[in-house]
């Protein structure tokens, strides 16, 4: 095993990455902090607990809004994600505070998260996501007015 | 609320899906089961879950080439997750066994795992991923000449 | 900090152990392995994860059984935990494989599951529990009968 | 299935729930919030996800008195629980929140939490715990002064 410098995987970013920085400004964020059972053995957030994170943060978000996700279930509405894209530029640790931060558009008929988290203590970008949300009504492809509305809303900000 | 064709949700996969598809034939694959705790509230597997199920896949491929990744963290050698993207298009539920597939490339400095989970019951491609992994030696990037040899037989394969 | 020996954390062991320890012949077993990602800083199985090893063969078992956890809750029918005692004697690690086993003995309107986790490599006795379940038929306590059955031929056996 | 009332399975609680409700007061509480996946497909908190409540909790608590229980893995001293007894009582739902409370007590070698869980909305008592710890160090049993302080200002408070 040799070291190398990290140019090589610096320019290989691209796309994602620009897409999700071209999202700001957020439109709702979220203060959290990592919690220890969420590390894995190197010691670091173990990564599908960011999946977590991001879930969390948009289900705030839409409460935020006056929609819970539960609610939705129960009504025969469920929002549920069709794609997801993650980009990891910094682990985040235990004691580690972090702004979970969020930017919503309307696509054809997804709904796409734009998701950002910073870490609080020196404001490092730590993880970036494009998360691609359709509406199932029932089990069918359908769309959520309140949904729409917010997507609009955030699209005037 | 209203419910529309999927036509719309369909088109939009495009590159990911193309690109995961045209990495078969796999090179490993794991039998596992949906466990019960992983499903959430909408009574299907959690969108993180899937992470795990990718993650678990990676960590036994490597073990049946002899290397451990909880080892290598000992050693001072992490790999660590710098990207990933996953596109869903079948929800596993209680009960469903699957087989978790997977196929592994070197580009530059990463190691790109493609993947893809399939529902044994029907056959059914469920959850597609891509992970671009680095490898970090006492925290500076660098490369694992075991893996390198992995890569290279996989090529051949 | 110093160290000391540990005898007096043995003696405390008591009732608990003996309890579990006294409901062999286990009439269920289930192989499992450690996956990387159930481990947390301190690099062994979190505790919490003992709690999804056991509640994840209980069902296994129930199924073996034809009962389903998630059917019975679409049904209205829903076994929950109302009491857990574990006692942990050693750690699982990173590649362990494990006997998940159990024993099923109904008390009042309990169903009471005795579990105990064996590590396979040298067969040792890592954790044991006692978990109390009690049904709930749309909200309220009652019984079932397929449960009752299998509780009734452990006894025999 | 029938319905009986539930006079039985109240009965049975007995001891664990009168040790644990002797430990009042408290000397520590934390507010937190389910979060939606934590929720399995009963629509109810995952049992296992009330172990990494207290687990946090005790963790925060020990930061508010400037313990860290990952610096103290780096030291090689590893807090670990070596019995868990939880006494459900009430389930938390999405949205919920509560108070996560607890005290601590030293007995023998073992550092004793008793912990409980309040929901606010209600003021209900939720689900209550007793955590036995030991602390490892170098593998070894041994004790922690700055606990064992902890615990003395316990007792007075």
């Amino acid at each position: 095993m040799r070291q190398q410098n990290s140019d090589q995987l610096q320019k290989s970013e691209s796309l994602t990455t620009q897409l999700v920085m071209a999202s700001q400004p957020y439109i709702y964020e979220l203060k959290m902090k990592v919690r220890d059972y969420e590390c894995d053995l190197q010691g670091i957030v173990n990564n599908a607990n960011y999946q977590h994170y991001f879930e969390h943060t948009r289900h705030e978000f839409l409460l935020s809004k006056g929609v819970s996700f539960s609610e939705l279930h129960k009504q025969g509405i469920d929002a549920v994600v069709v794609k997801v894209e993650m980009v990891f530029k910094a682990s985040l640790k235990p004691m580690d505070e972090f702004l979970s931060k969020l930017y919503l558009k309307k696509e054809g008929l997804r709904y796409i998260f734009y998701q950002a988290i910073y870490r609080i203590s020196d404001n490092r970008l730590c993880i970036i996501a494009k998360t691609d949300n359709a509406i199932l009504i029932n089990g069918k492809l359908g769309y959520c007015e309140v949904l729409d509305k917010i997507a609009e809303e955030a699209k005037i900000n």
